[in-house]
């Protein structure tokens, strides 16, 4: 047999293959409508309403660091990331699975406050922790989460409806997340060098200086899902033409849903909305924060499109902005830079797994952003 | 914040503390008709359904040694653990998500037979594989796996419904898997001695002997969920008044079953299915056969209970053995070995995870098996 290499095929040439193999067993559930391939699976019920199942690994060391994660926070993110695939698909959170795999550096009391973190963004999201599964690791800290949701199957917003003519709409802001991450890591770096300086040190004598940086390293920590904008749209009997969730970067979402939905797309720089706080961030490491906005992943604000008739009813909202249009396929998934120059996205991707790591944490994140340093717009 | 070690409290100490941390979400869910503490959480569909889900992660080292276990029968075996979780509920399993995280010694050709084992199970209990997600790992190769099932409500059988004079059922036998993976340790053991004691041999010089012993090596490997009987109690209407598949050896289940149902129980040791291979496995190592079959473990056959009025039908199946009687709670959990004696089996445990790890590899299992030496009818 022989052996190719994950990274040679990277993330999305992997699961392709993947989902080929188990693809024929699609057949066997009539009721399914999507499996592998969007946010989330969707599995038709009774009544014209619909499942949608969403899942998600997350691994110590790949998508979280202890020395810089506090357990609560974990716990919530876990549960988040998944809501966020559901609100993704235009549906309601109902309930979670929880699984963990721990080492023996893991106390009771951290699984506590893993769990704690898990129950109160549960709360927040109002739905139920049903069950999971506990293991031993010989490794680091695993946590895996699944939760279902529910719609009517008739407003299920998938990745592949976007129309030319369709407006581009995202919640929130962008590139905050990433700004986060640089901060922790480097205040990381610190404490490590803090304590080989000072080995009689106590745990407690190093405290990390995120003051004036709060908002951007609660984002990453803390994310919340946009499960307030699903209820906008039910309110407003708003239906997006498609969405995703972004949890790689506006740049490769929006990459997502064009080659989904068979389309092009022109969004403007001027109209990505970006923290203040964030853009300081990319200042003070001499990045360029829409590098952040575009590639640097773990946001969890709403990418979707919509009839330009909705408009109104979405500019009520001030937590919505417009960034751009979808255009015909051949167009391609164009950002218009604040110099008017049309730049072409494609050439660029955002955070994927598999990259050869380059240093011992969150390697892919700082691996990615320094792929795309030629977006910076001082180039 | 104090530092309790996980092994300290147990498995099962672990996962009381956790679930009653989330057990307020589980209001979140008016439709929650059992939440953690069953083999699969429970909720009500409309027209009279339920849905059931079960989920499990497995790790290496932990769950599995790549050194002895084909990734198509890791595939396979990650899908049926729990459909025969699912199967614990006298349900129909419906579809899965499955997840991987992998380091870098796992090959794309790897994954891909994993995803055909996963496949072939699949296929074999007539489920779709709808979703999952894939990732890196710093660690070994970790698989969570998700399970969704339907039933219909009033058929569904939980831990809990065991009544005083029901007759404790069996399917299968027991104690073949915990054999089957004895072999697999020594194969492994004279597999690494043969590659240090010949550094130039290529990797398929060495040749495990499995010669004799397959249907315990193979029920290791690639057990099977009971859907079988779960479709012949739905033929021949029955309704198990409690059900548990057989992860941790039928002893632990039992007292499981007991516990939840406030019954107690009385099971022959005459009665006990274990295959002659089994016990030959168990004469060679010098170990006891009703050890494998009581405490071993990774059975996946079904222990459960019936009224006494379903017996005629019952026996019918010739898969299933009768070993015993539900008795009151004040009798205990007692096994009647063959010279009539009656042991108390609550002084024995299962297999728990979180263990001191005294080897390298599946050491829970031995470790287990050396506890309840005792239980050795020779003593």
């Amino acid at each position: 047999m022989s052996f190719t290499r994950v990274s040679d095929v990277g993330e999305f040439g992997l699961i392709d293959r993947l989902h080929r193999i188990v693809a024929p067993t699609e057949k066997k559930l009539p009721s399914l409508k999507k499996g592998i391939g969007d946010d989330c699976a969707v599995i038709a019920l009774p009544n014209a309403k619909a499942q949608v199942v969403s899942t998600d690994l997350l691994l110590e060391q790949i998508h979280f660091d202890l020395l810089t994660t506090p357990m609560e926070h974990l716990g919530a993110k876990a549960i988040s990331v998944n809501v966020s695939d559901v609100c993704a698909m235009n549906a309601l959170p109902l309930y979670a699975t929880i699984s963990v795999a721990l080492s023996e550096k893991i106390s009771v009391e951290m699984m506590e406050s893993l769990y704690k973190g898990a129950r109160s963004a549960a709360e927040k999201y109002g739905i139920a922790i049903v069950g999971g599964d506990t293991s031993a690791s010989t490794a680091g800290l695993v946590i895996s989460v699944t939760v279902v949701g529910e719609a009517d199957a008739e407003k299920l917003s998938y990745r592949n409806g976007a129309k030319v003519g369709d407006l581009i709409c995202l919640t929130g802001d962008v590139g905050r997340s990433f700004a986060g991450l640089k901060i922790l890591m480097r205040e990381r770096q610190l404490m490590v060098e803090f304590y080989r300086d000072n080995p009689d040190a106590k745990a407690v004598d190093f405290e990390p200086d995120i003051e004036g940086y709060e908002k951007v390293v609660e984002k990453h920590l803390l994310p919340s899902a946009r499960l307030d904008i699903v209820r906008y749209f039910a309110e407003k009997n708003i239906v997006p033409t498609s969405m995703i969730d972004i949890s790689d970067g506006v740049g490769s979402e929006l990459k997502h849903l064009c080659k989904q939905s068979d389309v092009g797309a022109l969004i403007e720089e001027n109209k990505l909305p970006i923290l203040s706080e964030a853009r300081e961030v990319a200042d003070e490491f001499e990045d360029d924060a829409l590098t952040y906005a575009l590639f640097g992943g773990e946001d969890y604000e709403l990418l979707f499109t919509i009839n330009p008739k909705d408009l109104d009813e979405l500019t009520a909202n001030f937590d919505i902005a417009i960034i751009g249009e979808v255009k015909p396929k051949d167009f391609g998934v164009k950002l218009r830079d604040m110099y008017g120059h049309e730049e072409d996205l494609s050439q660029y991707s955002g955070f994927q797994h598999f990259k050869k790591p380059d240093d011992d944490h969150n390697h892919q994140h700082d691996h990615d952003h320094d792929d795309h340093e030629p977006l910076n717009s001082d180039d």
